[in-house]
């Protein structure tokens, strides 16, 4: 039977939900691994909206995170509430803005963030029930919030300020080149930089390649 | 030098503007092959905007195409009345309700359609020129309007009232399985059904690399 991975995307674009390109590639690498992906968003509001074009927020503009993430799942997204009854072998959150903005509030709040309920949720209860979890980009701020008690190993890139961040968090940061993962073996944690570092989709899409491969392999 | 082909987005999301999927395997697709993608997205309105997650229109709202699309460049789009200043070398138009919505009439007007005036002007100026053009899912339909007269032989998927569609319009409609492309050599035309097809992401990316191959060989 066919492996099943959550993906938690966290609305549509990296300004203000998911880094779609690392959505995508994390979508592809899961389908050429033989395993299947489900979608998950929470229904919530996105914290705000962001024009790609210019990189000024929206004033007024409303979206949701459930809705915007179907774009990318092509309406094949479940609520994230459902999370317990899917039945899934692994969880693994692409980054974005989303992640730090509607996820959890680590982008205004630093290491003081605090976590949407139903990520938190998924998140710790898949770490205690031993099921590899997977972070892309900006979202191992989320695992160091989570997680930081149990010493995780992350990636986040070379800013030294957000590396700073993860470790007052709990976190041990690991420098990784953006075509490789991390493994943090003891909690099952995996991690890759990719547009944290950039510079191209097929450098990103070799690291998220190796992060899908080894949560396969420890699921 | 790398070659520089356009990628002419019509949105972000496949209900209402470009397939998200196959804009961000066209990407990596041209990255992976040693070329640079030059993102392209005409500033207009969308014609409608649709809730991914319900199918249902949002009555009211309003989005703008290059907005949009920049979400899927990550910013870096240029508008498409730029398009004789960009130097390119082929051209490349995804899929995604947006080609059919937005950069043509096809979705409402059928084989009557009219195509966006700077998206007819690049189609029509590049094969004149004997560039190059790649055109992936629905796309084709753009093909088959602009250069019905010259019977371009092109892919649409397997849905017998869309090919009669495209025959109407003066283009030669060619079967062709999802994870291939097809070349009309004579006018360096490729096509590829992708999610005209479906039905999993990794078979739609080997259609489009394999599109991105031909267009490159023809550049």
């Amino acid at each position: 039977m066919k492996k099943r991975i959550g993906v938690i995307l966290s609305g549509c674009g990296h300004l203000d939900g998911s880094e779609i390109q690392e959505a995508v590639l994390t979508l592809l690498a899961i389908d050429r691994a033989g395993a299947e992906a489900v979608c998950l968003a929470p229904d919530i509001p996105q914290h705000h909206v962001v024009n790609h074009r210019t990189g000024k927020e929206e004033e007024g503009a409303v979206r949701n995170v459930l809705d915007e993430s179907a774009r990318i799942a092509r309406g094949e997204i479940t609520d994230l509430k459902r999370f317990d009854t899917l039945h899934l072998d692994a969880l693994v959150i692409p980054g974005g803005y989303g992640a730090a903005k509607n996820l959890s509030t680590y982008a205004v709040k630093g290491p003081e963030c605090t976590i949407d309920p139903g990520v938190e949720h998924a998140v710790r209860s898949f770490h205690d029930e031993g099921k590899p979890l997977g972070f892309i980009c900006i979202a191992p701020a989320i695992a160091a919030c989570v997680l930081g008690s149990r010493k995780p190993e992350l990636t986040i890139g070379n800013d030294p300020a957000t590396a700073a961040d993860l470790e007052s968090m709990g976190a041990r940061h690991v420098e990784c080149t953006v075509n490789n993962a991390h493994v943090w073996h003891e909690g099952k944690v995996v991690s890759t930089p990719a547009y944290m570092l950039g510079p191209s989709i097929s450098e990103v899409a070799k690291g998220i390649d190796r992060l899908i491969q080894a949560v396969l392999e420890l699921a």
